[in-house]
């Protein structure tokens, strides 16, 4: 056992860490295709354990790598300049839910579905829901600020954050919010946590705003054939006061993908496929579900209707939930692009990232949550052939950029990661990026936590 | 002319440069009663302007205040280290009302009432309703994330800023955000902005997300003969799935010093009046009525009713705007406090409240929004006699004590500003505090910005 295995033994359970290989390569990485190897991997059970290992780091300077489930897109989680791997599963209780105050209070390391289930079951309603809710925490969500379908009417997890503690990497532990809605008293730390990826501190326990359930939903599918009048039938409905809960885009990549796995009996030669939920008190789901089908006539749709019953309902849930799965199958590598746009935008970023593909050969399915602009591009490519991947990034790099000439954002739901890093420039500036890494430096002056996340360029790191 | 004025002509134009007394008079304080004067007021037109005045005083050490509409409940505006202050009202622009990406983009000196009415015009809705809406500035409302009524449902104005620009003391323009919902790059600088009142830079643009107008809405009051029982059945609505749009209390001090104002034949025995509003879809606000009317009456109210029709709602809603200028004429001064509580700890907080105005003999009243927990306590003193503004300070002290007890914050919606800086390490202990201070250092490092807010002990200022 090396000194560092030693030390840490000291601080936690000796049960709780680990510096063997074959136990160290499952934190190697996320679900992107980056792998290193960490020194060790600690998995504390408290906070007051969290911060013995943050102080113990601090001292000399060894990176620390917060880790949810390690589900993220962007790369957050791999141990790129090798240091401690944080294990914050076990840090899994609801601590509260108060129904009179409609918050929870957990644990960062609580399983997102099982809290949903949790809260649902006393009728009421957590709505972020992104698409690794089976196995993805609540800290990690907020920690990168996790969406899903139903931001285009609930806003993403950053909507839902009341308050939280956070371990700063000497050891101190903040606090910031709490039970109430309204909040003005200094600076906003538990929103410059939330979207921090790991890099300020540690998120241990979070307060969510809930919702009561909504009492009727209901599932509606549109074909259109031209990708254009289906963005502009979405626009259009928004704004003439729809409030859909779930506004999904799939292209013909997409679907053709996605029904060799899970026949829908979808017509194979339209452009353009919506799934829509509204939700909400019965008479406005009624009157929401006619306005979606006379605007979709409006726009020239071949076929809108409702779900015949919640078993079709759910199975087209479950069809959308398949898709990136079903990519994954068909091909040996995906790269899921987040770039996001004004809701206007869509169109155009869609051709943006047909020219895109064209150009460089490479194949891209083309889905996302349309309702807000968020898209999820899927760039197919074979991590064996750096040629392959070469062209994926640079077809990655050019998306970034035209989301950004189109008013968006590098990022919509995944965080900037290792991923995005170098791109964080053209979205802030210089004097944006320099601010950022002031930010930075106030909260981790001797950047410890997860280098090379979000800012780039990791500090050289400990690798025992 | 000093040399200071002199500088400050040569960077704008000098017929919006003042110094003399008669001129400054008007920028002394805000709606508190703490009064300084300072060196200068510049009125900026545009972000270079204002870049151009903060790279001047930055590079002398010399306080800059912004100020929106000196309408401020906690001291924010006031020129405690002399300085200059930056009158913003002239960024006044709408820039963009987006009706199909439900955004709008404004200069920080648009007026919110201006800006709503605007924004109804055209069938959208900007929520926040803070009570000088008819004057105050959205850049101010950012400042402080201002809130108002209507939180209880839609939140304050921190949940609409999407984005924003602002201008750092080195005179660097940075911008955060945009149109879309979704956004997870780099740290939330929109939100670190959002409450900095005015401590890190000058906000000179922001985005605010829209709604479509709710087609329905209703106004009811209801009058409880127990505080208690008032508060709970509060909690009991919500929790039942009401979604009230305002949920406005105001106890028998309150109610007597209105109706000799605005006579609204009230019961004058009762303990609590309630306000409640209602808005949506008009089965959904059907429903609401009745289910609002059904828990009062659970909980033993003496009288509950909807407002007969849109005249009778108008003078209610009227009638509670009037509630300070009613206070404020019965008064020689009054303090409003801005405590805020869980919603169930209201009637703990009511009570705590009450023992301190006994305590100290003071009179307060107390109003405010029962359903989101933040309270209103109006501190009745003079501040001509010291012992009555002795009383009063530690009566306030007091009351923010007591709402931190109650898992409470110091401010819902008016910042902490001068008031209550030093109280502010009682909600955030010492490591917040001090993480604060680096943070303010990271935007601010020569520390111009309104020095002595949120974090007190202002630098000693430049007088001239």
């Amino acid at each position: 056992m090396t000194g560092l295995l030693r030390d840490l033994a000291a601080l936690v359970d000796p049960r709780r860490v680990w510096g063997d290989v074959e136990d160290l390569v499952a934190y190697t990485n996320d679900a992107t295709h980056r792998r290193e190897l960490p020194a060790a991997v600690v998995a504390p059970e408290s906070a007051d354990e969290v911060a013995a290992v943050l102080r113990y780091a601090n001292q000399r300077g060894i990176p620390v790598i917060p880790r949810g489930a390690g589900t993220g897109l962007a790369g957050g989680a791999v141990p790129v300049s090798g240091g401690l791997v944080l294990d914050l599963k076990r840090l899994n209780r609801i601590l509260e839910i108060d129904h009179k105050n409609l918050t929870a209070t957990v644990e960062c390391g609580v399983v997102t579905g099982h809290f949903q289930r949790e809260v649902e079951a006393r009728g009421l309603f957590y709505p972020p829901d992104p698409q690794s809710l089976a196995v993805c925490t609540i800290g990690g969500n907020v920690a990168t600020r996790a969406g899903g379908p139903r931001g285009v009417k609930y806003g993403t997890t950053k909507d839902y954050v009341l308050g939280l503690e956070a371990v700063l990497p000497d050891g101190s532990v903040i606090s910031y919010g709490g039970k109430s809605v309204k909040m003005s008293a200094g600076y906003d730390l538990a929103r410059v946590f939330t979207g921090s990826e790991g890099t300020l501190g540690v998120i241990t326990k979070v307060t969510l705003r809930l919702l009561v359930l909504p009492p009727s939903r209901r599932i509606m599918i549109a074909a259109f054939p031209e990708l254009d009048s289906a963005a502009e039938a979405v626009s259009a409905l928004i704004a003439r006061g729809a409030e859909p809960s779930m506004l999904e885009m799939l292209d013909r990549i997409a679907v053709t993908s996605l029904q060799r796995y899970l026949p829908l009996g979808l017509p194979p030669d339209l452009e353009a496929f919506l799934i829509i939920e509204v939700d909400g008190h019965p008479a406005k789901v009624e009157e929401d579900c006619a306005l979606v089908a006379e605007v979709c006539r409006e726009y020239g749709v071949h076929e809108v209707r409702v779900a015949r019953d919640a078993a079709e309902a759910e199975r087209i849930v479950q069809a959308r939930r398949a898709l990136f799965p079903a990519a994954a199958r068909a091909a040996p590598n995906l790269v899921i692009e987040d770039a996001t746009v004004p809701r206007t935008q869509v169109p155009a970023m869609v051709r943006a990232i047909r020219r895109i593909a064209e150009r460089h050969q490479v194949l891209i399915s083309i889905t996302g949550h349309i309702g807000d602009g968020n898209l999820h591009p899927g760039i197919i490519m074979d991590r064996r052939f750096p040629e392959s991947v070469r062209r994926a990034e640079q077809a990655m790099a050019e998306i970034a950029r035209e989301a950004l000439n189109l008013g968006g954002t590098l990022s919509g739901e995944h965080g900037i990661g290792l991923l995005k890093a170098p791109f964080l420039e053209w979205e802030f500036g210089e004097a944006g990026v320099s601010l950022m890494r002031r930010l930075k430096r106030a909260f981790d002056p001797h950047g410890i936590m997860n280098p090379g996340k979000i800012l780039g360029g990791g500090t050289a790191g400990v690798r025992d």
